[in-house]
């Protein structure tokens, strides 16, 4: 049976809370008082602070106008033993992009497509996300995530964000989203018309979450792979408010393909997503994953293996860091189609 | 591919946020100015405010110190064709019951066992719960959850929450639950030893957030309904904190059995689960649901028809309100094992 959580009341007799009983919970308090009726201490997250500000408050405007920040709350079903789920965190970047647009657009459509855009039947499409994570907060705790555009190569644009502590600022994870502009009807990448660069183009800063002249071109992987877990079908649910299947699904089906012994032991510091053609709804999708490289980073030392993929057992090498290439694809009778190139790197956990 | 939402900064050239530059979004603005610099109008969500106190703010206590009060911000992923989806619902009743936890307990762990209730190797377990909604939020909506405890029959305990707009306080969804102890060793149904009813039974109050004095008895149905959906297996991301199944995973998996002949023109109005059994991590289930009693109120007037299940093809009668009778079951060779049982209840959408 599901475990709703519940408890009691603490009070030994109902109080009245009145309108200048508010408390300022900046700093950490050990008990309080409301109306002379003492109240226990509340464990407070040491990741919390007082107030947020709702997600369209200009006071949300970052980067000398550039950037948005939104504070959220990581609520209690985001997490799972603990720590905040990595689909959670991509959650979380959608909904700063989403606001981000809300908050300063002006003749952009909510999925970004501005006038010229729409005019030309054009439509953005990620074509590849990074996101490298050093800490994971639990739930009650508070995190800022800032995002801002800027321009990829000529004809695209790049998305980024940082994720920080809301009480320090400290920056604990980065990502970064290239986009490339598709004609709706022809369904190909279309070069930026100028009349679009000129709407979108001051808009970019230079400023980079990650920092990568020529990101890593992911391999191809094949059902040979040692996982392979097959029927995975989008649903509803699965879908993001344009109808496409959304990215955390796509994080959930990656993550399907890797071994509980991992899931256990390590913890995800980097995925890379590499975006190679639509899912369609009625699509029956298979979810492959290969242990690849092992990175043993010591002392600044990096060794690289590649794992022989015939390894008896299901028992991973005993080192720091475990690297898997991911596949996600539609299998055809004659041929698959790839749906998304990846990768993830684990980190042991701390014991 | 996922499209993720990105769009660009409209202001001309940069501006420089000051700290006096905050503005109160308490009613609704047209366009505003940060510096001299113009920003044209934002669509603010008619249900947004300005700010929020983190959840473990004493300011959220309700109730005369009996209730607990949080707000939300919907946000855009927790909705599906720009209505909130029930399963975000079930997830916001969780969050808000475990801050009630967090904000209230003295003596009682996370999932709210008190210590004698440790003591006797006792836990709580949801038996029945039911959620009424007359509305629902879209993303950027801001709600309000009150929830609150009382008895239920003399060995039992009743969580209500109820949910409201938070700019105008209307009530607008009710849910409420009840709640068994168990003991762990024998995982049956316990009687409340009387330290624990001292322990707690002053906390209760008399408030319900829906009136049932007898709650309805679902009936059940097997697979010879209509609607049958094999297969279904829980997964990590399923589990909730405690490692049980997630009522949002039931709820999940009750939708998978309704047609999207009524997906797609009904809206859910009314939940009911009654929990009969705990679901295994490598328990295989199926959903099932009937058509049932159709409903057609009118000017007060209710007429109850039992469907003929053997109604050819997939159109519903062309009612107002549609009746579904649901079973999660796992299927043995001999015999099967009820999980849930379900009822939910559909109004036509307006159209």
């Amino acid at each position: 049976m599901a475990s709703f959580l519940l408890s009691y009341v603490s009070c030994p007799k109902p109080i009245s809370l009145t309108k200048d009983s508010g408390i300022d919970f900046s700093h950490r308090l050990c008990s309080f008082k409301i109306n002379r009726v003492s109240f226990p201490a509340i464990k407070l997250s040491r990741r919390s602070t007082t107030m947020s500000v709702a997600p369209l408050d200009v006071r949300n405007i970052i980067l000398d106008g550039y950037g948005y920040r939104q504070r959220f709350n990581v609520r209690s079903y985001e997490a799972e033993t603990k720590n905040i789920t990595i689909q959670s965190i991509f959650n979380f970047l959608e909904e700063a992009s989403w606001n981000y647009v809300r908050l300063f657009w002006v003749y952009a459509n909510e999925s970004g497509a501005t006038r010229r855009m729409i005019k030309n039947d054009l439509r953005w499409v990620v074509s590849r996300m990074e996101l490298q994570i050093d800490e994971y907060p639990n739930p009650g705790d508070q995190v800022d995530i800032d995002t801002w555009v800027g321009s990829s190569g000529k004809n695209g644009m790049r998305r980024d964000w940082e994720i920080k502590w809301a009480d320090t600022g400290k920056v604990f994870a980065r990502a970064t989203s290239t986009w490339a502009m598709v004609n709706q009807k022809t369904r190909r990448v279309w070069k930026m018309p100028d009349e679009v660069r000129a709407e979108i183009s001051h808009s970019f800063i230079e400023k980079q979450a990650i920092i990568q002249d020529h990101p890593k071109k992911l391999c191809k992987i094949d059902d040979n792979a040692r996982y392979v877990i097959s029927g995975l079908q989008p649903k509803r649910k699965d879908m993001d408010m344009n109808n496409c299947v959304s990215n955390k699904t796509y994080v959930d089906w990656m993550l399907e393909a890797i071994p509980d012994e991992c899931l256990n032991n390590y913890q995800l510091s980097k995925i890379i997503l590499e975006y190679r053609s639509e899912c369609k709804n009625s699509d029956v999708v298979q979810s492959i994953s290969e242990l690849g490289e092992v990175g043993i980073i010591e002392n600044g030392y990096q060794e690289n293996i590649h794992m022989n993929v015939n390894t008896q057992g299901d028992e991973l090498p005993n080192v720091r860091n475990n690297r898997y290439t991911h596949l996600l694809q539609v299998k055809g009778e004659s041929k698959c189609e790839e749906i998304v190139r990846g990768e993830t790197t684990w980190k042991k956990r701390l014991v």
